[in-house]
């Protein structure tokens, strides 16, 4: 079983309108709802993988069953903080003419100290039967730097591998706690370290005392820097389509990549071909395997022995 | 007591964005949500008046719990009915640099028949202690064309004067069932009947079996045909502001005016006043009273003895 984090679960709202047209008055054609947040989005990706997955986070109270009623028809198991205020909403209004998106995204409720002390317990007593821990997404407005780290430090403490998707000071707060791997996108990468080279970045988050590096780069594919090696893995063509929850669906190949002992190079072939099969589906958190399959043997990993990447 | 139905209750969230671009994504610096839909705003003015109100309707249980947080905050008694599905959502978005909102007003959640059924029944448990019912806002999806009728028939069954604010079919059966007094603006009142004189539509619902009918004209004033004559009442000068809430705000100056028996020229004052005082707020459901007591003397009322006019 493999426990993800959503610190600042969302409420993914899509509105189908005629025209976009500021200043106007729209009515809302369709309206498609559904839970969201990165951990959830890795979560139903594992799922589709086969593997058990629970799911945890705040939500803010006042709307949290909009969000439970959607993880119990995808059928995710959860445990679910509830904390005051609305759950932070996603809305994405979808232009039905060219079908262009404009996305407006909340900030998301407060989370108390309590809060966070009551998600340390309820992991506490899952991670002796869990095989990885993820911990992924930003986090909720008034969370402290090391609220990540903390997670990382008590997953290790179980000897449960853990996987971190952040940014800013919570990527490097994961990094100095000693995480296993850490995914962000390669401009979180260059931002939070300050530096101008994914390689360098990656190599500094590392000496920083990450175990592994992958940095997610679009259309370009995956550099990852691992004790085992350092790769650069592409997709064979560019594909087209929705790019949110592509860095999630990596992320749930590299988790379940490490909880099968696969090689390095197979974790980012995996990873880089589930990300691709993301983009081809509407929504975060769905993959299509079928193009997964078909993409997989042409994802292309090659090694890099640069001076600049130190194992 | 003043007894409110709102058909189908909206979540009115606004957002405040620093600029509205197509095609982008944007950081949402302020969340205002508030509960919302017509028959609640006239249950906030009425409150604002002195009122003891209960507020009746449908409610998407998905995010009820948002909608009653919110009445619990404004002290509004309710007795919503919980239905499957999310509650309608009526998002603003303000841009903070021209002050300019884009709306997204979604449709709201079917009802079933058992839950007309379980209004009316809740409705017949209050209309003996009650002095007034308002019917006010759009009917949800499905609805069936009189069933802003039948809660007409209720409360004339009970002898409670009773007020719709409607358009379309549900004005005209509101109309043929007697209702007391009609409240609709008059680009509704043109299209339900398909005339294109506001005082001859008016005639035409009266002859229907209106008791009175009022019809708002926005910055014009109102405009009201009854059994004891017929005027024209306007605002001394132009009000700017926002103009949602206005006609909630004269609905419930008309039932107010009612259940203490006043004339119809003071009705017709108190409502224009009122009215002007909602615009001058910000929120749907709020009203300035200072600026009330100001404007009520300046507030024109003048008798029509047009031909078309009849009592």
């Amino acid at each position: 079983m493999i426990l993800t984090v959503t610190p600042n679960v969302a409420l993914d709202i899509t509105y189908r309108v005629d025209r976009l047209v500021p200043g106007a008055s729209h009515r809302v054609r369709e309206v498609a709802q559904r839970a969201g947040g990165k951990g959830i989005n890795v979560a139903r990706v594992l799922q589709a993988l086969g593997h058990d997955t629970v799911s945890f986070g705040f939500v803010g109270d006042e709307t949290a069953a909009a969000v439970t009623a959607d993880l119990a028809r995808s059928r995710l198991t959860h445990q679910l903080i509830p904390v005051q205020g609305p759950t932070r909403r996603s809305v994405a209004v979808v232009d039905a003419g060219d079908g262009q998106a404009t996305l407006f995204n909340e900030a998301g409720p407060r989370v108390p100290a309590a809060g966070w002390a009551e998600l340390e317990a309820m992991l506490a007593a899952r991670l002796p039967e869990a095989a990885a821990l993820v911990v992924s997404g930003s986090l909720p407005p008034g969370a402290a730097d090391d609220a990540c780290a903390r997670l990382v430090r008590l997953a290790a403490a179980h000897r449960v591998p853990v996987l971190v998707d952040a940014a800013g000071a919570a990527l490097l707060e994961a990094a100095a706690a000693g995480v296993d791997i850490v995914k962000p996108n390669a401009s979180e990468l260059l931002e939070a370290t300050g530096l101008g080279d994914v390689a360098a970045a990656a190599t500094a988050l590392r000496r920083r005392g990450a175990t592994a590096v992958v940095a997610s780069r679009g259309a370009a594919g995956m550099t990852a820097l691992t004790p085992e090696g350092s790769w650069h893995a592409a997709p064979p063509t560019r594909i087209v389509g929705n790019p949110t929850g592509s860095g999630d669906a990596a992320a749930a190949a590299l988790i379940a990549g490490a909880v099968a002992g696969a090689p390095w190079p197979d974790r980012l072939r995996q990873a880089v071909a589930l990300s691709a099969a993301a983009v081809r589906q509407p929504t975060a958190g769905s993959v299509d395997l079928r193009h997964y399959d078909r993409l997989f043997p042409q994802v292309s990993v090659e090694e890099h022995h640069a001076p600049g990447l130190d194992r």
